[in-house]
Parts: structure tokens; C-alpha cells; sequence
């Protein structure tokens, strides 16, 4: 019998109302095998003791989130970005984490092209210190909703493009979450794309429900939704990869309730994909 | 001096607290040259009748909005939305509109794919009867934040493959709405595209906010949001596009103002995209 758990990762955030180490500890006790830290995670700790206590609770350290937010409109915003990316990167090598998702920034009214360019520019710029330190900059592309301020960044194609002009170098790659890319018609051809080019780091999994009535924070727990998970994980696999299911649910909803309850519902939920 | 509103035309969504006749006569008195009705305008009325007074005030009747929603999960279903569209194209050729906008339509959880060839399947089956009533059935695609419960045709390429599966008949086309597309790379390449197979009939304008509170009726005027709509505005008309510019603005913050005060507002923003 397979450990149904054993590509299951969650995300801090997912637990929001949790501490890092309450984090750690839930995880591990309840048979989850990874742990993408949120920046805030890290406040007022050390990263490289959150990730030895995650590695010593049986916890593979899978990704730090987030870099990103490229675009500005004046030398020194775009500087700022660089810098701010920097520590990210510290921070990701520091915990140990093999990449650092990027949401990659726009800025309203800026021409997408724009942002797109800068985007780019930002990422090439920090490639040589990423490298020095072991870190895969891994872009998610973000759903059309969010392209006005979160990232012009909205495809699969988009992401890969980015990682191909950039020679697909290994410190480059792409995080696919299949909220923000559910709806493309291209989602099967592109994920074979991007990994046959070895630019696919990462996997995140929750649901779209309907109606949604947040921008930001209504996600739903997976099988809650419209969106074909099964599918998109087969696709995934058959596409060669081979890491974690990081589930990532920003939700008022399931914030509000007891943790330890919610924390069940997301174990039961991702082993209902696995067996479907 | 040119006549800046000789290619303005307005839903009368947009002005919803009016009546059919307050927007006709409001419109026609502004200068507006043309008028899109909502079905719901026709309620209690005649729609020669209504399209009679349109144009006896002076307005073009641009098209109708809308028919779609085919996507079912019975035999039955699929069978309502066809009689639906019948009814909804007898309108259109009363009214003497050109066209019919489609809002596909998506069932959730059904895989988009089959939801896309049930689109495609239904829009087919309606041909000849649109044909005999010489209407345009202007298929729609929605922003992909739409694409659980109302289309799932979310990009103009998407759009473009549907009308060319259906060889570029003439009674089948696209209506381009910058809200649902403006997010999308590819969008200049498909605009020509589609102007290129004969399948560009409507355009549809209006903004797109930071932030947006509501996923359906919070809609900008031009020039209040992100959207690049001068660029958008002239990769249409390089396309070969000379038809209306239709200003379709689901809102409640401006639903709920005077709408004297607002078709004021909607003029001045229309003009001062011209000027740009």
C-alpha cells in the first residue's frame, strides 16, 4: 500500500492562524511530508532554525513563498524590487528551501508588455545570485483576474516563454497552481512544454468554487470546486514530475475555523483526489 | 472636425434604472448614434416596435445581448437552451439588430472540453435558422474568472477556433469586449485574426478597476482603470473594424447615480479616449 501522503506538502498559509512551529508540528503529526513557509513565517526566527526543526519533525522543506512584484515605474522601485528579491533568495537558501515562488507584479496602467519586460529584466538581473545559492526562482503565473497589480504574468505559455528567453536556465522555472491556470484551454499541452524543457518546480492544488465571492481569499478545499484536479494531476505526472502537492487555500472561511478540524478536511480531501 | 460620437453606442445595461424608452431618447438626445438592448428591454413591448422607435430617434440598433448558455448536463437542458436561442434570434431579426451576442455558457465541474463542444455543437445547430433570420451570432469570451458557470470560451483564440471549425460562416462571429480580454498577450494577434476570416462583428468597451470588489458589477468607465483601451481601440481598427464602439458597464456604484449625470460622464470619458 502506497503512503498516500507522501507528495502532500501544505503551505503555512493554508493554516494562517497557526504559528511556524504549530505548523511544523500539525504537519508532521498528522503524516503530511512537506512545508512551503510564507516570508511572515520566518518573523521574529531564524530561517535556517525553522527549517532544521521542519527537517527534524520529518518535514521536507519544499519552497519559500514569495519573491516577485518586479514592476515600477522608476529606477528606483524597480531597484527596491531587486533588493527586496535578494533577501527572499537569502531567506530560501537560509531555510534550506530548493525555490522561491515568484508572483511576479504589474502596476496599473503601465502597459502589460511593460511590466512583462521588467518581469524579465528583474529575474535575469538575479540569476547569478540565486545560483550562487542553490535557488530556483520558480515564476506562477497568476490567473487574468490579477493582472492589473499582482502579475502580468497570466499563462503557462507566458511563464514558459520568460524561462526559454532566459535559456531555460536551472535557476529558473515555473511554480503551476491550478487555480490560476484551470481555465486555459492550453493547461495539458503547456505543463509538457514546461517540463520537457525542464521548467516545471512546482504544483499547488486547492479549488475555484462557485460562486466565488472574494478576489482573494474564497479558494476552496479541492474536490469543493469546479476545477478537474484528477486531470491536471495526471497530466503533472505523465509530464515527469515527481515532487510535491503543495496545498495553498487562501480562505476567510477556513481561517475562521478550528485548525485542527480544517487540517482533517485538507488530508481527506487531497487522499479522495489520489484515490478518484 | 470629425463627429466623435458617430461610432458611440450604448448597452442599456448600462444605464439600467432606465427605462427602454429613457435610454433611447436619452441616448439619441446626447448624440450616441447607436443602441444595444438587453432582452430585458423588450419585456412588455415589441421589439420592432422598440426598434422602430430606436431608429425613428435616430440610433442605429447595433445588436441584441444575449442568447448562449448552452452547456447541459441532460438531453433536456440542451434542448432548453437551443429553443431559448431561437427565441432570442427571433427577437434580434424583430428588433433589426445584426447580431446576437453569446455568452456561452459552462456547467461546473463538467470538463470545460465538453462544455466547449456543446458551445460549439449548439451554435452550429442554430445556424441555418439565424441564417433564414439574416443574425449574427456574436460569440462572447469572457474574462477566464467566468469560466466555472458562464463560459467557457475565455479567449479570442478560443472564439477564433469555434467560428473557423464552423467555416467562417457567415452568420457566426466574435464580439471583442475589452473587459474579458484585455489581459491576454495575444490579444492584437487575434484581433487581426479574426478580422482576417471574417469574424469580427462587435466591440465592446468599458474599464477595468483597482481594485474590483465584485466579480460582476463593478466595472469602470473608460480611462478610470488599467486597461490600454486607445491601443486595444486601434489594433481594432487596423483589423478593418468600422463598426460602434458599444459601452456595456455593469456597475452598481454607477447604477445607483443619476444617470443624467452619469450618460454626461460616459460621453466625456468615450471623447477623451478619442482625443488620447
Amino acid at each position: 500500500m502506497t503512503n498516500h501522503l507522501s507528495k502532500l506538502a501544505i503551505h503555512t498559509i493554508t493554516n494562517k492562524p497557526w504559528s511556524t512551529e504549530q505548523c511544523i508540528e500539525n504537519y508532521a503529526r498528522a503524516g503530511v511530508s512537506g512545508i512551503t513557509f510564507w516570508r511572515y513565517s520566518f518573523e521574529g526566527r531564524s530561517p535556517a532554525n525553522v527549517g532544521r526543526q521542519a527537517r527534524e519533525a520529518g518535514l521536507e522543506v519544499v519552497s519559500v513563498a514569495r519573491g516577485g512584484f518586479f514592476p515600477a515605474t522608476t529606477a528606483a522601485g524597480l531597484q527596491r524590487a531587486i533588493d527586496e528579491n535578494r533577501r527572499a533568495i537569502d531567506e530560501t537558501a537560509e531555510v534550506g528551501a530548493p525555490s522561491l515562488v515568484l508572483v511576479c507584479g504589474a502596476v496599473p496602467g503601465q502597459p502589460l508588455q511593460a511590466s512583462r519586460q521588467q518581469i524579465q529584466d528583474g529575474i535575469a538581473e538575479l540569476l547569478p545570485y540565486a545560483s550562487e545559492r542553490n535557488v530556483i526562482l520558480a515564476i506562477e503565473p497568476l490567473h487574468p483576474m490579477y493582472a492589473d497589480d499582482r502579475s502580468a504574468v497570466n499563462t503557462m505559455a507566458q511563464a514558459s516563454d520568460i524561462c526559454e528567453a532566459l535559456n531555460s536556465h536551472p535557476n529558473v522555472s515555473i511554480a503551476c497552481d491550478v487555480y490560476h491556470t484551470w481555465w486555459d484551454p492550453d493547461l495539458e499541452r503547456e505543463i509538457t512544454r514546461a517540463a520537457a524543457f525542464g521548467n516545471f518546480t512546482a504544483f499547488h492544488i486547492c479549488d475555484w468554487k462557485t460562486p466565488t465571492t472574494d478576489f482573494l481569499n474564497d479558494r476552496g478545499l479541492m474536490g469543493e470546486g469546479c476545477i478537474d484536479i484528477p486531470s491536471i494531476q495526471q497530466w503533472v505526472a505523465d509530464s515527469g514530475f515527481n515532487g510535491h502537492h503543495e496545498v495553498e487555500i487562501f480562505s476567510n472561511r477556513y481561517w475562521s475555523m478550528d485548525q485542527d478540524e480544517y487540517l482533517k478536511s485538507i488530508l481527506d480531501s487531497y487522499q479522495k483526489l489520489r484515490g478518484s
